[in-house]
């Protein structure tokens, strides 16, 4: 089996494996030669032209392909995505290969001109863009109707015949990462540009916002604690607490917008011009023509789709929330249940019967969020989004407005119809860190001890070897087998929901901030082994900003203006401030809030999105093309 | 005379005069010469490659040059400014002259492929862009500097050597324009097309704003007539008006972008690349280098704008605040004075009296609008911007905030403080009708009478004749004479306080809709009379959007809902309805204001900007833009 690889190996010297792709395990043998064909075809036979060598497993399947390219056929990849580089005068610009020489650091035997990475991504978008020509179905599969211009991996995955693509890991490479990154104990930033290199920008982004976000809380911590401490209850510093929370949370939202700017310019992805979106692999209809394309390809109608939207999956979200709301309920009545059970039998066992209701709801809380989540994917697939992110943007407003009610009504409830800040403080308390711990638990460790379970399980199998000494095909199956990464969505959606726990009641629980910054450097070392060693190498995607989520920030915190506004109005300190008239105090309330807000969405408009310096730089390149069309 | 210009005539038989260029009666002959040279020059030696005649006046000044341009010059123009145009398969796309037989209506001598407008605004653009090359100083004014890149027409401004550049009307045209436009009395759509061809973008925009405002308002007129008619007091109808005048605003603000996308995806506008913005004439600064064309210009630094803006600018707007609350304190005082006049002696005269205050005080505000009008220019000047977005985005917040405090101070102050409704309703129409009576008559009757006077002076020098009859020397020095239109900003602005007149208040004066549609259908007529009559051509402006103003609106329609819901909570019909506790009818008011902003913010996010067909177009240009470079 050795001897097979290295015959590969002596059939192509340059060949370095940087894609595999999993062919189901009864293909046929036309289909796997036509597709081998197909993928290593001249450019201007309708091909690819990448480079695929077969790997025999020991069990002498042949379902296994590794894919790769010459260093020219990337150049010209990257051209097509267009990819953005350095020039050697520090300008970012376009990459085309006949303008080669004139960036930074090109020389035309240095292969790490182009990061794995990109590599892998540029291979990626040339086999999506593999298209079939007059073929009418996929050799050897009659069912699997094909049409000029489909793409052809898309069809072999909707039809079960291609298992799966991912790209390898690289052991080395991967190696210095982690040591970089979370390999020993150091207070100090995350090598967010390796991890770019490695993992890519929608990853490095996160890392980015994330690490970005633990700093921004430090401050609200700092500032939480001696309320703690010294239980600041009677003084009505809650209010200045609240106030500087507020503006903080606009503050940091906006200078988040220019770092990511920055971040992105040198990256290359802040110029990287959006290429055509071609429709998600799950989106099927009629052949009829794209009117923006004129290609023939499958449409569905956008009226069915509406109907779809707001018969089936708008009342099935309200039902939803009603079935979050009537749950909570029955929490409430727990709640109640446990208090009474306390007051008749008063020990040490009643007493931590308190803590078990909250307890028992956040756990339900977290298991109906992700039952909800699976249904929420199944309902946003149904609808037949034709662009991914189209299809993207309705599950994020799906998840995200139940995930809100789910998690912040019982607070809601409490803060504003029971009146009960005591209690609140407690529930508060007591999700969070629930939800903190689980998260952790179910999110990296889990599935890190099933992983290593697995590994050694391997590794037993190909007698006792460190990582980088496993060959090619133990590590092929060994990567084949772990745990796909469905993309940053899970990750931002557990930041949202801190950034609500933290700023939505800041005013009645300033120690919130102090959790989520401990929550958070746990959450950095987790999320990386997570991406290290727990789960398949994802493709890396360009991108330029954290997208939608800035958004959900944004409105959370002027939802947080509204209910921090109303919960310093009920405080008792405050109100002792209007003894004569309940009347002045809300309108004094309603008018600060009202104060707050402009001065928020001022802010916001003052701020300027990016930094100036590339602003400049903006405005340079923008000049330079449209001085280049004049000489034209 | 006449021969002079005829002789002209035989030189140059397709010469078409299309703008006026005037100069300083005692300019140097060298100076004109060299002017005259650069500006009809070949491209390649650096010159404007344009037509030039001299017009002899009556007294023998040579200080008037007729510009025109051949056809193939103008159709390189509009290449250079990025026109875009429809083709022979419906679609729009920016016109190049090597692909001109693709272009709808395109034949090698149909000279109306460009509309004189574009022509006018093609020579406008050349002109501005004609530079200096090794010219150290204007020939024949030492003290008049150039440097390489300079633009020569901008230097002789600021110098005071060229008095004006603009536009020639065509009688014939503007004859045919005027009988569509206001010509007979007819219900029925603007000619906005026409409009376009003959004015431009941004006038053809603000006339169908215009149109589309009143005829949006017409639903809120027809509702408020039978609340006026009826004396509808006593019914809680209100809250159904005031609700329906909230969303309704939205609706029509939102429509609006698409209806604006419709026009000016017809009138390819919205296509249209931005270009890159030079320097506004008025820029001064030491010379260096600009970090984003690395040419040698004036350089002003960004830190002494700031500090001129925030330690003068900012301090002024403020006192200029303080003075205009404390006349309106003094209207108050005058209010009193004359209710206690009329109570003392009761008269017809008295009770004509109790209309006095509101009336001066009416024409105060107009006074002070205008006279803070100028300081704000000066000031908006003296803090030196670069570019004219720049200094008009200054200019625009400078005046919104006045106009806004200056207009409606007093009436927030009825509302809110005296909670006097009657004084309220009175102020409100008194303060409408009295600013839409002067604004008509100093901004279109009064121009447009002094305009007469001065026209028929002139005709009675020229004999008697018809506007058509008039040679081209008498046309030139009758519009040479005529008043400069200074841009749509006056007339937005007009809108925009209407706007507030009507929704401010909308649920105490329902009326108001009804004198803002009168007064809109008026104003079309007046307005249209003013471009025509009374001011000079303007040149014409490419734009895709009204800009700056739609967020005025949207802001206005913002600040209306808080408004109103406060009204409504004061009105003692919903007073009743909360006996016990004043609180709960406060709560309940700021509970549904918040309801109503978060439906205005969910509405204006999914009502899409532009119309589905318009869309695709865009969506088949991008895709078409992106094949193309692939190709390459």
């Amino acid at each position: 089996m050795k001897e097979s690889w290295s015959s590969l190996d002596n059939f192509e010297p340059n060949f370095k494996p940087l894609v595999v792709i999993e062919l189901a395990k009864n293909t046929k043998e036309e289909t796997r030669e036509w597709l081998t064909r197909r993928i290593m075809d001249k450019k201007a036979n309708g091909g690819a032209q990448l480079l695929v060598k077969p790997l025999v497993t020991e069990n002498g399947d042949q379902n296994i392909y590794l894919v790769g390219a010459s260093h020219f056929r990337l150049l010209l990849g990257a051209e097509t995505v267009g990819l953005v580089k350095e020039c050697t005068d520090n300008s970012m610009r376009t990459f085309t290969y006949s303008s080669r020489k004139t960036f930074k650091d090109f020389v035309d035997d240095n292969h790490s001109f182009l990061t794995i990475a990109e590599c892998q991504y540029i291979i990626k978008h040339e086999l999506e863009n593999l298209r079939a020509k007059d073929e009418k179905i996929i050799p050897g599969y009659p069912q699997a109707k094909l049409y000029p211009g489909k793409s052809i991996v898309r069809r072999l995955l909707t039809n079960g015949i291609l298992v799966q693509i991912f790209p390898l890991h690289d052991q080395e490479e991967l190696k210095k990462l982690r040591h970089t990154w979370y390999g020993r104990v150091k207070i100090g930033y995350q090598p967010l540009d390796e991890i770019r290199c490695y993992f890519g920008e929608t990853i490095a982004l996160y890392f980015g916002f994330l690490e970005y976000f633990t700093f921004a809380l430090i401050p609200m911590a700092v500032i939480g604690i001696p309320y703690y401490v010294f239980a600041w209850e009677d003084y009505d510093k809650y209010v200045m607490f609240a106030t500087f929370n507020l503006l903080w949370s606009t503050v940091i939202l906006e200078v988040w917008k220019r770092l990511c700017a920055v971040m992105t310019y040198r990256w290359g992805t802040l110029l990287m011009k959006r290429q055509f979106e071609e429709p998600r692999p799950g989106f099927h209809g009629v052949l009829g023509v794209n009117p923006v394309t004129g290609r023939e390809e499958p449409v569905y109608s956008s009226i069915r789709r509406q109907l779809r939207i707001y018969l089936v999956s708008l009342p099935f979200v309200c039902l939803c929330l009603y079935f979050s709301l009537y749950v909570m309920m029955i929490y409430f009545d727990l709640e109640q249940w446990a208090l009474d059970y306390h007051k008749e039998n008063e020990s040490n066992f009643s007493s931590l019967m308190l803590f078990v209701p909250s307890i028992i709801y956040a756990i339900v809380i977290e298991i109906m969020n992700r039952i909800y989540r699976y249904a929420a994917e199944f309902l946003t697939s149904w609808e037949n989004h034709r662009l991914e992110s189209s299809y993207q943007n309705h599950l994020i407003l799906k998840v995200l407005v139940f995930n809100f009610l789910n998690c912040f009504a019982s607070l809601f409830y409490i803060a504003f119809v029971l009146f009960d800040m005591k209690l609140l403080r407690q529930s508060l308390a007591t999700l969070l860190i629930t939800s903190q711990i689980l998260n952790q638990f179910a999110e990296a460790f889990l599935p890190y001890w099933l992983q290593k379970r697995h590994k050694k399980r391997m590794k037993k199998m190909y007698s006792q070897k460190t990582d980088t000494d496993l060959s090619l095909v133990e590590q092929v199956n060994l990567e084949k087998e772990m745990g796909t990464y469905f993309g940053t969505f899970d990750d931002y959606l557990e930041l949202f929901l801190q950034f609500g726990y933290v700023s939505l009641f800041s005013c009645v629980y300033p120690l919130a901030a102090v959790f989520a910054v401990l929550n958070n450097i746990t959450e950095i070392y987790s999320d990386a082994l997570k991406m290290c060693r727990v789960y398949k190498r994802p493709f890396a995607e360009p991108t330029a900003n954290i997208g939608v989520w800035q958004l959900a920030f944004e409105t959370m915190s002027v939802i947080s203006v509204v209910t921090n506004c109303i919960l310093i109005g009920m405080s008792p300190q405050v109100n002792a401030l209007f003894p004569d008239s309940k009347m002045d105090l809300i309108l004094t309330v309603a008018f600060v809030e009202h104060m707050l807000l402009a001065m928020k969405f001022v802010m916001a408009f003052v701020i300027p999105d990016k930094p100036r310096d590339i602003q400049i730089k903006l405005a340079k390149l923008e000049f330079e093309s449209l001085e280049a069309l004049k000489q034209q």
